[in-house]
């Protein structure tokens, strides 16, 4: 089933305690797209300068993501981003930023691809997003992702967009932040309120927690783990692979019910935990989805007693 | 089968953002023995003042926790503990600590319980701890908990201990402290390598990782996430539940192999999830075995997909 994304599309320097690499293949969108591909074509949605160069498409393309709706501007930069992690590969510092054509992001889905039935709204301005939405009214379910600076600074904005969305992807210091609840199941209870359907909580290392509402309106909880490995090389992307892996399944799958919802959580959880096993996409390129159904048997294994 | 616990017997003051109690039942040794006691009859040594009410032991007794092994300090205070949480109900601070009779406590193991075969050294002196062990000699398996304190400034008695036990169990960054590791993977092998089979660490909100070696000596590793609750009301012994929880059903099972020690873990979680639903130990006093039972088919269920 079809699945469109917009976000960005990056080229990422990434610092961590043992190597640098420079010029890496980032972005939110990026990352979403590739870890989808496993389960179906994506319609990705973005924007780079005419510095970006001709093989990421190509690698997108290959892996059956359109990039018809990825713009080039010319006579621009792409969107690049600067960070360092610390040692413990969860908190990472931001050393520079340039939005350049990001900045004035302006998104247009292209018209073969305004059918999508899976939308997903990766991190940017929620007004932003909301654009998007305009733009795909066919969709069966929305899903987007936010963060600390758009709750602070865009609040009536993301406030809208939040009304309008099936699911709210975010991580924990967001969603104590956009609800003032300290307690995650509190938290989710909040976002619940303010019109999504479910809201998945994003702990990092430690997993995720879904709170949502089944098909008779009774509230559900449930946190899956991380899969566990000692193999962190770059945790940059893990939120958005875990997002593709997850709205991948449910567009393949085309179902959007409790379980299908937790088994595409689960999905997500194990494609992150190969993402973060390499350098921006590196680690991705060489995995097949043999390798991300054995995983995931693991991963069931791993949770059953 | 037979389960011995050495650890604190304490009286503590609780304030959380939402309230404060005084004089309740606390320690680490009572929140371990009460887990237990769904599961088997336990045996405490420990050491109280001549303040300690006799309630409390009756309380124990009833629960076929036998007391025989705590020591009344005559003209001695029990220990006590003024701690206050912080509003995401996982951080604490510790306002006040009275060791009193626990600051020189020299356990003994009556001679009626010296065949006990089951074994947990609730956190303490390395030096204490290993007094017990000693006096415990018909062991099948023997679990500690430690903790920052004793990795600083104890390290050398803390090592042979370590040497000397089948598991150990600590906090995850009492395990990055021990072992010099940020990766819990990787400070789970770093563990291993001390000695012990296996090491859990506790994550708080966030469950308990296992890494452990099977018995052909491969290392596996799984992660389990806490029970999803609103309500924490006092997370006090949440970690001596969950041990005691654990500890309690092994004995119960008399069996030490992977698959009922991760049942066990699991029984562990959903003890302590009730633990933390009152203060001190008042939600365990209202709890049945069959509500733990229920409450894990929950947790089973949750972790299925």
């Amino acid at each position: 089933m079809s699945l469109l994304v917009v976000g960005s599309v990056a080229i990422d320097n990434v610092e961590t305690p043992v190597e640098r690499r420079d010029d890496l293949l980032g972005g939110s969108a990026t990352h979403f797209s590739y870890a989808a591909s496993f389960f179906t074509p994506v319609r990705l949605v973005g924007v780079v300068g005419d510095d970006f160069p001709a093989e990421h498409v190509e690698l997108l393309e290959s892996r059956n993501v359109s990039t018809k709706g990825l713009e080039r501007k010319a006579g621009g930069r792409t969107f690049r981003w600067t960070g360092r992690y610390l040692d413990n590969m969860n908190d990472r510092e931001t050393l520079d930023v340039q939005l350049n054509v990001f900045g004035e992001f302006d998104p247009v889905v292209p018209e073969e691809h305004r059918d999508a039935r899976y939308v997903f709204l990766a991190n940017g301005v929620p007004a932003v997003q909301a654009k998007v939405l305009s733009q795909a009214l066919d969709r069966k379910i929305v899903v987007a992702d936010t963060m600390d600076l758009w709750i602070n600074e865009h609040r009536k904005d993301l406030d809208a967009l939040i009304g309008e969305l099936d699911g709210l992807v975010l991580n924990d210091s967001e969603a104590k932040l956009l609800t003032g609840q300290q307690n995650l199941v509190s938290a989710g209870h909040a976002v619940l309120d303010m019109g999504p359907r479910f809201v998945i909580v994003k702990k990092g290392e430690h997993g995720a927690m879904f709170i949502g509402r089944d098909l008779v309106g009774a509230i559900e909880v449930f946190t899956l783990p991380a899969f566990p490995t000692e193999n962190v090389v770059d945790p940059t992307g893990a939120g958005d692979s875990f997002a593709g892996g997850m709205m991948g399944y449910l567009a393949e799958q085309d179902a959007v019910d409790p379980a299908t919802l937790k088994t595409a959580m689960a999905y997500g959880t194990v494609v992150a935990s190969f993402n973060v096993e390499g350098f921006g996409l590196h680690r991705m390129t060489e995995v097949t989805r043999e390798q991300i159904d054995e995983r995931l048997e693991a991963y069931k294994r791993m949770l059953a007693f």
